[in-house]
């Protein structure tokens, strides 16, 4: 099944999160693999570190550069497709692989927006997948051609965000 | 910080998971106190079970009896009520020892829709909580009274969902 959780509002890469837990408390395989983010260490960072549940195959790989041009980012664009490439590479031997029940590809959508990665390569690897896998595909701006191919679709839409006037703010254990 | 998942779509009990495991991995108290769902066994019940970090306090409570006045609910809905009203009296608990940086009421707003608890009585214990404690309220209906004293609110709106025909079924490790 694809899922995906898109739109403006907070909850979209939590309810990935949550979904992995889902499936791991039911001794299940799963696997976040996160594009786009950077280096800075998260909560589920450290929670994955301590809680891993398959010490050979780490269930949270981060393949991003960190945001894409805005807030102070270092990186020419070419790195960032790197590394979004690469991220996709193993998403495609992750399922290749059948070892997991569901693999979790955060901010794919926004790696499609922001031109990183293409969406009919994103859609080939989709269609590569065995019926029982579970593939959540998180971020803003989900491109048409994935609502069409999912069979899951949920909008998280912004009501009420406190940073509505700072969106540059962030608080740890709530935003990462 | 009040947070509110509401609306019709998925993902806000698994958002508010994802929360609780990201405050976790920060090394905070997290406990998440669910209302409504009844005596089956999710993979947040399991998962929670192998993985609490406070073995005496443990960090998932059950405070319900199951789907009210459907799907071949048992129970009249004075022990409904009973037993939500024992859920918010440990919330209000929880909240008073300042144990926890995160508190989770998950479907507390379906509590509330369902006339099972008052709006104003789980006002009443939020507006106790102490400035640096993160509070997050998961269901559908968030009552108005919520939204407007929240901090921060999303609407997880469904746009697409595979059992649109038949809502009663459900997939082990994706929506339980």
């Amino acid at each position: 099944m694809i899922l995906i959780f898109t739109g403006n509002g907070k909850g979209k890469t939590t309810a990935a999160l949550g979904q992995a837990i889902r499936a791991l408390g039911h001794g299940k395989n799963a696997i976040i693999i996160q594009f786009i983010k950077g280096p800075w260490i998260s909560g589920e960072d450290k929670f994955f570190a301590n809680h891993s549940p398959l010490t050979s195959h780490p269930s949270l790989l981060k393949c991003g550069k960190g945001f894409v041009g805005i807030l102070g980012d270092k990186f020419p664009i070419s790195e960032h497709k790197k590394a979004a490439q690469n991220g996709l590479k193993i998403a495609a031997k992750a399922i290749r692989s059948k070892k997991y029940d569901l693999i979790v590809l955060d901010e794919i959508n926004n790696a499609v927006d922001l031109k990183l990665v293409k969406s009919a390569d994103v859609l080939k690897i989709l269609k590569s997948a065995h019926p029982e896998l579970d593939v959540i595909l998180t971020g803003r701006n989900a491109p048409k051609s994935f609502i069409k191919f999912a069979d899951l679709v949920t909008e998280m839409k912004e009501i009420k965000h406190p940073f509505q006037k700072n969106k540059k703010s962030m608080k740890k254990g709530v935003e990462y």
